[in-house]
């Protein structure tokens, strides 16, 4: 990489207007290609103030079919991102598999921006780079390629540039007063790029630095290492396994088994006492919802159990507690076809809550390491990936202020089956049973050891999983409700 | 209705006791027919303040499974709502079909908000009372079942009812100072609603006014007033007609045709004067679209033609002046299963541009009456009606400030067909041309009728049609940039 702006070969205009068919054709090619593969593209381009990011996108655009590419630019966060997790912005900015997205800026200016003012706390940035790692891993472990091209600039060749722009009424008014301060700050901000590259320079997401100071070299730089990087890709993806349903399981974590099989199931109460105790503790818990939402607070109800466990009850008892205008039930059942082009995760980040709202998940994204496990939608690879990406997921809302709580309803055998006849046999309630209900049954076993490996794989400090006796409805619904209120309290308090 | 808060017969609690149940199983009933219907239902519960909707929401809510019912309250409008066509917050919280939206005042909120100011303008109110009319209109002809429910209180009432809901200090905070200057404007608030309900009182979107001051009677009326709503509208929608492929079609409006088959085909330009020209209007272009921009407009470029007339390249030209950060193209092709599920208008409310922002649609909601109406995916009084629908919905973009700009692009058959050769014989050519190609362009004729109907209907002084030569790509893509321009030019110079 070139140090200085003095005199170096820069790509001269011939070779460059020769060469631009040949990429363009390329260009359509990878899209057509594209189309039908079973990935997204992502294409960052970063760098320090005047590189021409902008330019390289715009050229980029012009090369490509507009069909098929989207440019996700990341204006200052709207009322309706601040108020969600912070990755929630990027994650509703990703393209479906057979697109590309072309990201200026991307996530890593947030960060580089943030970090770039003088007083910065150091924690803060690695915290963001953490964050993006994980994010990217995730994205790359989906099958996504991710390209990141950094446009390098030396300070001499940003103030040249700089007064290249200023100096043309046509693109002076693409010079802000915000570029020359970050010119100043060049060298701290060119060592919080290097940082930045060395942490996330990962296998799948690697970087790529341009020297920007050659324009036409840039262009065509960014073009031959997304060329480059789609073909590698491309070939290895043919090579992926097909997941497999697995003939039979083996706990991770027998712990976590034993923990369910020890969950006494006598606990009982009759109707009288459960409505006295039913409205002290919708009383309570609809005052501590209230007092959560004035906090800006917002909170995600998690529930899982077995087929005919009472999930719906439990729902319904415990959304009586909450103003109906600030809560959405999310049923989990087959994602729709725009889901399933996207991350598994993306259908559920759709519906996180703003803050001082409520989302009850009816099942959740645990179905990766259930269904998904057992009936072999998730390869073992997918699957045995997924606890700690769960356990991030959840972290982030956590960061963020909100409240995860997350129930596991259990029955036995037993009175599942006497649930199942029940709903068989009463009109109303035939259409909560069909034959996918049975054949679940059937793998009781091996559900039962997916589950115990989730319990015990996915319980964090602020996301326990409430483990609660369901053979009573009654008992079962007051559970919810109480361990709801204990756990708000807890979080409340922790502030 | 009663007039007054003397006394009257208000349902006993007893006989609530026992309604209730069967009220419930009701429910649940049409919740599990809803599920296999093919239309949303929509339940607008309104009124003056203290009537108690959020409590008769929540009630229903509680009585609902919650997995098949969605609630939504509009709070103050986000800055991504109010960056957008006003009646965009109400399209993105339409329920698709088969599921039931609980609606906390609605758009009837907003309107009566407004109207409520002392010197409010009534013309606004009236302009609100039009927009919703239309809003609803447009969901009940595309078989959405439409119930609203007025709650009444008198002014005794709602004395009474505030002084309630304060002196008791769990409810104490839900009575604001707003709430009090609202009832001391209650008779004009009362007149308001009166008109509000007389203006939008239309088959499929009837309102029942129900009184409030007997909360059980009130919350059965208003179940009560959805169940028989629902019953009647399922028998109905049994009986609609599937749509059918028309064997032939008749123009509607034949001077639209004429204008199409008179369009000279014979503009051409060479090489090199293009060259020149493209830059002199991309650059003029690029300098309005930045003028546009910093004046918060939005844009919404419209690109129909016949398969092979050089939309993709017309568009390519075209964004090449754009800003790539500011501009999405959506390329419109089958609707995912999630559009499939709403309005045949919600998959393009979803892309409208935020303010300052560009939006390209690739083909458009004209589909509904050429390609739809052809292919018989649409019965004939959806698309004859549709013509009004897409005029109002660009009235409203334009209403808003966004400047709509439309082309046709039209060829010969004869050129067409030499394309489609084209394509067939160059390998990277070969994706873009399909069977589907070829049948349509069996129906040349009828598509040319359909075309010509929509440009003589969907002309509008601020939305006009521009009819391109594309015969010559050339000439084609700079009548793009320089009718733009114009256009730009027009709707700047108007403010």
């Amino acid at each position: 990489m070139a140090k200085s702006g003095t005199k170096r070969t820069k790509l001269p205009k011939k070779d460059y207007e020769s060469l631009v068919p040949v990429l363009r054709e390329q260009l359509i090619n990878l899209q057509v290609q594209l189309k039908a593969a079973p990935f997204p593209v992502l294409l960052v381009i970063a760098g320090v103030e005047a590189t021409g990011k902008g330019e390289v996108i715009n050229t980029l655009n012009g090369w490509l079919d507009p069909r098929g590419v989207e440019v996700f630019a990341f204006h200052p966060p709207t009322d309706e991102e601040r108020e969600r997790p912070f990755m929630w912005r990027y994650w509703r900015c990703l393209p479906p598999r057979g697109r590309l997205g072309v990201y200026a800026g991307s996530w890593y200016t947030e960060a580089l921006r943030e970090a770039s003012v003088p007083k910065a706390k150091s924690e803060k940035f690695q915290h963001a780079l953490h964050r993006i790692k994980h994010f990217e891993r995730l994205l790359v472990a989906d099958g996504a390629l991710v390209v990141k091209c950094w446009l390098h600039l030396s300070k001499v060749d940003q103030a040249a540039r700089l007064k290249k722009l200023s100096g043309n009424p046509r693109t002076a008014w693409r010079v802000s007063p915000d570029d020359w301060k970050s010119h100043r700050a060049y060298d701290r901000i060119d060592r919080l790029g290097r940082t930045l590259r060395q942490a996330t320079n990962r296998t799948g997401a690697r970087w790529t630095v341009i020297d920007a100071a050659d324009e036409r070299g840039r262009n065509v730089a960014v073009t031959e290492t997304l060329l480059t990087a789609f073909k590698v890709h491309l070939a290895a993806s043919r090579k992926l396994a097909q997941p497999v349903r697995p003939k039979t399981i083996k706990s991770l974590e027998p712990a976590g088994l034993r923990k369910l099989t020890d969950l006494p199931l006598n606990k009982k109460i009759s109707a009288s006492a459960y409505e006295v105790k039913r409205d002290k503790w919708l009383g309570k818990l609809n005052e501590l919802i209230r007092r959560t939402s004035a906090l800006k607070r917002s909170i995600v109800f998690v529930f899982e159990g077995w087929d005919a466990a009472g999930k719906g009850g439990a729902i319904r008892r415990l959304t009586s507690a909450i103003d109906a205008r600030d809560c959405r039930v999310i049923p989990v059942s087959k994602p729709t076809d725009e889901e399933k082009d996207h991350h598994y995760l993306w259908r559920f980040w759709r519906h996180v809550p703003r803050d001082g709202m409520v989302t009850v998940y009816d099942r959740s994204w645990y179905g990766r390491v259930l269904v998904e496990r057992l009936e072999g939608f998730a390869r073992e690879d997918e699957w045995r990936r997924a606890y700690r990406e769960l356990n991030v997921f959840e972290h982030q809302l956590i960061e963020h202020g909100t409240i995860v709580v997350k129930f596991w309803l259990h029955i036995s055998k037993e009175e599942q089956l006497r649930r199942f006849r029940v709903r068989e046999q009463t009109e109303y309630k035939r259409h909560k049973i069909n034959a996918e209900d049975w054949r679940n049954r059937r793998k009781w076993d091996q559900y039962e050891i997916a589950v115990g490996d989730m319990l015990a794989l996915t319980r964090q400090p602020h996301a326990p999983w409430h483990l609660v006796s369901a053979e009573d409805k009654r008992y079962a619904r007051l559970q919810v409700l109480k361990l709801s209120c204990r756990q708000l309290e807890a979080a409340l308090a922790q502030g």
